[in-house]
């Protein structure tokens, strides 16, 4: 297995939509690291153009992650919304789609990469079967037992144990707003029960950006850390400048349908605090009809309508090159477990 | 500091209510771990009480936890609430109260404890000054930076950090509906932002139930992890019975102020469902409306309108000895730390 073989338990987050670019896959990697570059959004030729930029820059392993798909939503669920948001904003077509799944699949089969991660749901198991047999890895984003299950039952040879931490979209195969009063669970929550109930590696993600915190997922019984806000500011990132300035500047984290019909955290701003309440679970049509309103918001630096992806310790997240962080939080790391460890503990 | 004598980092969480007894605490307390002994919603006479009971059983130390007064809320705040509820059942009168909090304080300067521990507020810095004359160390719930703040310019001696995952109340010093998109920040999150901007011991708190959990609360900087639902099926927690069958019976927990006007994690059940979402802040006036409906139900073994306070792992807890808990978790979290630094990580 591959975090078997990782010098540092450090995995990059695939950050879709901008952050995530083949120079940060590629740093994370040259320090020890893991990285995985974001195919999500992509066309599954701008994904192969991804992969090979990220083959120019190393030699060693690294991944790559993918949306799962899921089923189209009725447009009277969303048609409310859709006028809320029409009224002050110039909307896109709101359409289904299934991020070119199958060509990416055909892509990955043809030319493999180490580790394919998924989120969002499970591949089925005749397709981890097929992406087995080109020589990858899979793993799943999870966010409950229920969905480890069925992971590991499709074959997945890691789960990556999304916490309510997290910075993005929720992974959750689902998205219901009917489970939003039970979910989510955090992250050393899900950890303890994963760990107690499932014999898979898992890589615990959500919230993580300080070897501390690297260590307690140590602790807890992970193989290694995803980290994506940790590296939103590094040199390397695709960060756009509003996303990138709001950044560590002290503004609370919370999730959110509105920016693209799935819940997902961010900072909170003005576009949140409007159109939260009303936003159903709509995914990606809400995400398409939003796109030329979060583009405006950009180009004109206007945090207020742009969706600012972050996880609950983004204040934190250091403005670092990539390959320097990787390598102060792995020593940063090892010096928390040695401390806690140094703690008297006795034991019968 | 008594943090650093335990020789065993586990805290007994104060779960007022029922389950905190001087029997649990005293267990806790022999087994090498630091009990304490909830005072919330006891008279100061029942606190004196339960403290002499607790001192008849152990001669070590251990602490006391206060529940911080907060301000009344006006009756048109929570009217229709309580119209909604007086529908269907028999309420009791909403009244406001300080939980008798100067005469525990003054109970506790005359008869003083190694440790008093704070939640839903922070003590003046007149009060711990008090505390700390009496000889006693002062400890303060809190949930956020914000919260660090303020117990720190108190005087407070470590900080308990209570994540999202945490059972029961939330220890908010104001319990605000518009704050409920933002808060609760995550466990491990709450560490990393803690342990990077306080110096002061933190005691961590939220979903720890496993030695691998406590470990992880150490590799993040915790001096010790505070549990609660772990000891909920011990022989010596005073349980009721309804409360007692429901943890580990695998329903998802969720927070709600429908049981007491002020947000706690239980387990979901179907007064949650009918009444949390036009449940007020309105502490402790729905607590003592709502006291009358939760004992009949108790009494009646109907687990659909009782507070079954639980954290996100209650599935975990086991029913336990609370001294032989102590130990195996003891045990457990050494092995999780020996593990987790075995772990081949290379610094530069």
């Amino acid at each position: 297995m591959i975090l078997d073989e990782l010098s540092v338990p450090i995995v990059l987050a695939p950050m879709a939509g901008g952050p995530s670019t083949p120079e940060l896959t590629a740093a994370v990697t040259a320090a020890g690291g893991f990285g995985i570059l974001a195919a999500g959004y992509l066309t599954a030729a701008d994904t192969a153009a991804r992969l090979a930029a990220t083959r120019e820059l190393t030699t060693a392993p690294f991944g790559v992650n993918l949306f799962a798909p899921g089923p189209a939503t009725p447009p009277e669920t969303f048609a409310d919304y859709l006028a809320e948001l029409g009224a002050h904003h110039d909307l896109g077509t709101p359409k289904h789609d299934t991020d070119e799944w199958d060509a990416k699949l055909d892509l990955l089969v043809a030319a493999p990469v180490s580790v394919v991660t998924c989120t969002f749901g499970c591949p089925k198991a005749t397709e981890v079967a097929r992406l087995h047999e080109a020589g990858s890895e899979v793993w799943v984003t999870v966010t409950s037992a229920a969905e480890a299950r069925i992971a590991v039952e499709a074959g997945a040879d890691a789960l990556i144990a999304q916490g309510a931490e997290a910075g993005g979209h929720r992974g959750t195969f689902v998205d219901r707003v009917a489970d939003d009063s039970t979910d989510p669970l955090g992250l050393l929550a899900l950890l303890q029960i994963l760990t107690t109930s499932f014999d898979r590696p898992i890589v615990a993600a959500g919230g993580i950006v300080t070897g501390a915190g690297i260590a307690a997922a140590l602790a807890a019984g992970a193989a290694a850390a995803q980290l994506g806000t940790a590296f939103l500011r590094c040199p390397e990132a695709g960060t756009n400048p509003v996303h990138r300035a709001a950044i560590g500047s002290g503004a609370p984290t919370m999730l959110t349908r509105a920016f693209t019909g799935r819940r997902a955290r961010g900072l909170r701003n003005r576009f949140m605090d409007s159109h939260s309440a009303n936003a159903p679970s709509a995914y990606p049509e809400i995400h398409y009809a939003t796109a030329p309103l979060r583009a405006a918001a950009r180009a004109a630096g206007n945090p207020d309508e742009v969706n600012l992806w972050a996880g609950q310790t983004h204040t934190l997240a250091p403005a670092l090159p990539a390959g320097e962080l990787v390598q102060t939080l792995a020593s940063d790391t090892k010096t928390a477990l040695q401390r806690a460890l140094s703690r008297r503990i006795e034991d019968c």
